[in-house]
């Protein structure tokens, strides 16, 4: 069946049984607002857009992943400002040839994820067009107060989560035939690009700690947000490359390219954040718990010596570019 | 200049430049997330898609409208629950080819409405799209509980806010050449259309007074909110078609249409509400403060009756369309 023999009122009944009823929702969707309680007084919002052919091909991501990822982007979103997640609103835009089915698929990612992470879908709107586009909208809570991007200062460590490049080097593998090859340093690669995963628990006891002073989520690429948060806090940083943590399966694939994957590549969605020198013995104090391996890949410097990343010799690499920029640079 | 030039940055900062920052926001624009204050435990948040082509047509809209009418909608979803704005967050699919000055006006529009509304604008996300469309959220307070689509009962009184059919008549004389008469009811018909009012005052004071028991607000046409608001009460209603408020503008331009238009247009971001028969006396006494005429249309029925207008001699009139579908009609 298509949507379009299903009808607005279809879908939204469809959307609405689909959709188990979270802790703290008084009125869900099928209302003019979603009425929900809110657990503290200090407030996350956080919103993003995907768009076919921008963020996302179908040719090489299923309505599932899609869903699944459409919730985990903006769950990074609130990692990064060390917050949980509690509702989501999601706008669609679909053409009214699509499969009801596909649909169906769309919103069982969204529930997958949403039921492990706490988040209960309160509203949206639904809506004809020519082109497929998602619009989420996450609400969540800061019980810790938010870590902005703005605090870094001069002389503190950097750090990220995880492994970085997975993400943008598993896309060009999807892309090419290559992905068609069932190697399992492939399948994590285009996994981690697929369904990457929220450091919700890294970001919440960061923040809880009061360690982080500054973060943010990787989705530009490393170099871009690196970028941003030096601007915010008006620092510069030195990066070094030879601490940059890559996955054993990145090492294998990513041959010669690796260093532009690991800087500018996008959608790793891991955290990026300092904290004071002085603090590495409390950071190491938590380690094991913050449920994902973190490294020191440099630190903050004086604005005026900007972003350089440097080789094992200490030597600075040149790098043209720092990430994607969605009115400039072109799908 | 445009977008593509601006870039994404660019325009980022030009909407965070435009953008004061509101009561309760710790962190607007600019960081992973909005951070903001949540002045009661109860909130709303609602959301609607504008999309061009479907929604909207840049022939007869202009950008400062329609970042009006953004928030004019979203304002009156709120309104109809009976609760108070309080932020935004909006995320536009752009063409890379639009100018910055019109994006601008779009965000003055916005701005216009939020002042008055006391809404501050926190957040949101940008990209470039083949398509032009508009994705709001609105987060706002329940300081009185929800009133609900579902409250109505068997024999409870109907009232509608203001005049209705004015902004779907409206967009007819502005899709027509007699727009471009200078006709003052023709004008007043298209302001409606392009700068509707949400009845948040209406819909606070409503619920403040504990009289609507049931409320929706009219955007897909009178009968089709009506429909859903007995439909999630369980009943049915009967209107009387010579009891429709119908602005004199609208009797004047209107000519044989005017039933179709006053019943099934949509866009009138009017209230629609019951009460119980015996709080009419309550509601006269608040009558004047509620910022809107209001006329008592009608009363629920039994479910099984469903929903019939009558006309002055009590003649069921029929109606083969409820209102809009935005799967199975296309624009």
């Amino acid at each position: 069946m298509r949507l379009k023999e299903l009808g607005e009122f279809g879908l939204i009944e469809m959307i609405q049984k689909a959709t188990p009823r979270g802790r703290g929702v008084r009125i869900g969707i099928g209302d003019d607002a979603a009425w929900v309680t809110s657990r503290q007084d200090s407030i996350l919002i956080t919103s993003d857009l995907l768009i076919e052919g921008v963020h996302f091909n179908l040719k090489w991501t299923s309505f599932f992943d899609l869903g699944y990822k459409t919730l985990s982007v903006n769950l990074s979103d609130l990692a990064a400002m060390g917050g949980s997640p509690a509702y989501l609103v999601l706008s669609l835009g679909i053409p009214v040839d699509f499969k009801v089915k596909d649909v169906e698929e769309f919103y069982r990612g969204i529930r997958r994820l949403a039921s492990q992470s706490g988040v209960a879908l309160v509203g949206g709107d639904t809506s004809s067009s020519k082109l497929f586009f998602i619009s989420a909208f996450l609400v969540g809570h800061a019980p810790y107060g938010a870590v902005t991007r703005s605090g870094a200062k001069v002389g503190d460590d950097l750090y990220v989560t995880g492994t970085i490049g997975d993400s943008s080097l598993g896309l060009d593998l999807l892309k090419t035939s290559k992905a068609r090859a069932k190697g399992l340093e492939i399948a994590y690669l285009g996994s981690r690009h697929r369904l990457p995963t929220a450091r919700l628990k890294a970001g919440a006891l960061l923040a809880k700690k009061r360690l982080a002073r500054a973060m943010i989520d990787i989705s530009d690429g490393l170099l871009q947000d690196l970028a941003h948060l030096c601007e915010a806090s008006g620092t510069g940083a030195v990066i070094w490359q030879e601490a940059l943590p890559l996955s054993r399966q990145f090492q294998h694939c990513a041959g010669w390219k690796e260093v532009r994957y690991a800087l500018t590549g996008g959608e790793d969605y891991e955290l990026l954040f300092c904290i004071r020198a002085r603090d590495r013995a409390r950071l190491e104090e938590i380690r094991t718990r913050l449920g994902v391996p973190i490294t020191r890949i440099g630190k903050c410097v004086p604005a005026r010596h900007g972003i350089t990343i440097v080789n094992a010799k200490g030597t600075p690499l040149p790098f043209p570019k720092m990430g994607y920029d969605h009115f400039k640079d072109r799908p």
